[in-house]
C-alpha cells in the first residue's frame, strides 16, 4: 500500500513536470535547477551568473526554494530581476521542491519575456534529486570543503545532473582535498557530466557557465523553431 | 488519507524510539545523534574525538549511517570500535535514519559492554531532525563555510538539538564569516542550545565536547541509579 502511494505522488509529479516542459518550450525559456547542499553557494553565483547572463543580453528570472525565510530572495533583489519566493514551511517543511510548486511559481512569471529561469533549490543533496522540476539542466554545486568521497556517497544527485560546479576553489590553498580525486568520483557515477571548477569570490569559471547556459539556451531556440 | 498515512510512520516510529531508549537505559549506554550537512565533518570528529573519550575511560561505539558505501565506517577502523554501517539504499536510499533502522543496529552492538554510542545521519540538515532515533542526545555540526542564515532557513535541525558544534573554525580566517551573527541565530531558533566552535585540524573544543559529553553521561548513569 505504501508503494502504491510512493508511486502516485511521483506519477503526479511527471505528469505536472512533462506540463511544465511543455509551457517552457512554447515561451523558448530555458529552465535551470540548481542544487546542492546548505552552503555550497548557489545564491552567491546567482548573484554574480545574473549579470554576466544579461551582458549576453539573456532575460532571466529566478525561482527561490527555502523551507522558510525570504532571505535568499531578497539577496537577489539588486539584480532588478523578477523572483519568486517558494517557502515549503505550508507544505510540512519539505525537503525538496516538486512539479506541483514549480508550476504556479512560474505561472507567476512572465514566461515569454524570458529567456532562462533558474529554480534554486531546498540546499539538500539527497531528496531534490529524487523529484523531476521539470526543469531543462539540472546542475548540482560542491564546494571544495564538502570533501573528495561525496560523488559516491550521494549518486543519484551526480546521476541527474548535467553539470557539476566544483565551488569555492578560491579555499583550495587552505584545505588539503584532491580536485583530481574529486573530479574522478564525479565522472565514476555520471561519465557524461560536464566539470566546471567556479569560485563567486575569485570569479574562476563564472564565464565558462555562462557560455555553457548560452549554448544550451541557443540549441532549445533552434529545436524549438524547427518544431 | 495522506495525512493519515505520514502520522502512522511517525506513530511506528515514535514507539521504535521508545523501545530504544529503553534499552539504552538498561544497559546506562548514552546515545547520540551527529547530524549536519554533507561535508560538515562528522565522521572526521568522530576519528578525533573517539580517543579522547577512551583516555576518560568510555568505551565507545558507532553506528554509520549512508545512502550507499561503507567509507565512513572504513575511515573509523583504525580506532577499533565497533562499528555498525547502516546503508539506506535498500530503503530506498532513505534521507535520514529512522528508529526502525537504529534498533536492529543497536542490537549488533553488545550495548552492556559500552557506555556511549555515537549515530553519524546521513548528510543532510533537514530531513534526520524530523525523525526521533531514541538517541539522548541530539548534535548538530555546522562548517563555517555554510553561512550565517542556515540556522534560521534550517530551523528544525536547531530545534530539535541540544548542542550545535561551529566547525572548520581553522577556515575562518580565509572567510568573511561573522561567527557572532551566526551565534546569534543559532540562538535565535534554540535559545537553550549549548554552542561549541570546534576545529578537528587545530583540536579546539574538542575536549569541551568531551567534557559536555562526559556530564551528561554521569547524570544519565545517576538517573538510572536511582529508578
Amino acid at each position: 500500500m505504501e508503494i502504491k502511494i510512493v508511486r502516485n505522488v511521483l506519477e503526479a509529479n511527471d505528469k505536472l513536470a512533462a506540463e511544465i516542459r511543455q509551457r517552457t518550450a512554447e515561451s523558448q525559456t530555458l529552465l535551470v535547477n540548481l542544487m546542492s547542499s546548505p552552503g555550497s553557494g548557489k545564491t552567491t553565483l546567482l548573484e554574480k551568473l545574473v549579470p554576466m547572463l544579461q551582458l549576453k543580453g539573456h532575460k532571466v528570472g529566478v525561482i527561490e526554494g527555502d523551507i522558510t525565510t525570504t532571505m535568499d530572495a531578497e539577496r537577489l533583489q539588486p539584480l532588478n530581476i523578477p523572483v519568486v519566493q517558494i517557502n515549503t514551511e505550508p507544505f510540512g517543511g519539505d525537503c525538496h521542491l516538486g512539479a506541483e510548486v514549480i508550476l504556479p511559481a512560474l505561472e507567476s512569471l512572465k514566461l515569454s519575456q524570458l529567456d532562462q529561469v533558474f529554480i534554486e533549490n531546498v540546499g539538500n543533496l539527497v531528496c531534490p534529486a529524487e523529484f523531476d522540476t521539470g526543469a531543462d539542466l539540472n546542475v548540482v554545486l560542491l564546494s571544495v570543503t564538502e570533501g573528495e568521497d561525496k560523488p559516491l556517497k550521494y549518486p543519484l544527485m551526480f546521476r541527474v545532473c548535467q553539470l557539476a560546479l566544483i565551488s569555492k576553489t578560491d579555499l583550495l590553498p587552505h584545505l588539503g582535498l584532491n580536485v583530481n580525486l574529486l573530479r574522478q568520483n564525479i565522472l565514476k557515477i555520471n561519465p557524461k557530466i560536464g566539470i566546471i571548477p567556479i569560485s563567486s569570490n575569485s570569479g574562476e569559471g563564472l564565464s565558462a557557465i555562462a557560455d555553457w547556459l548560452s549554448i544550451r539556451l541557443k540549441r532549445a531556440q533552434i529545436q524549438n523553431i524547427a518544431r
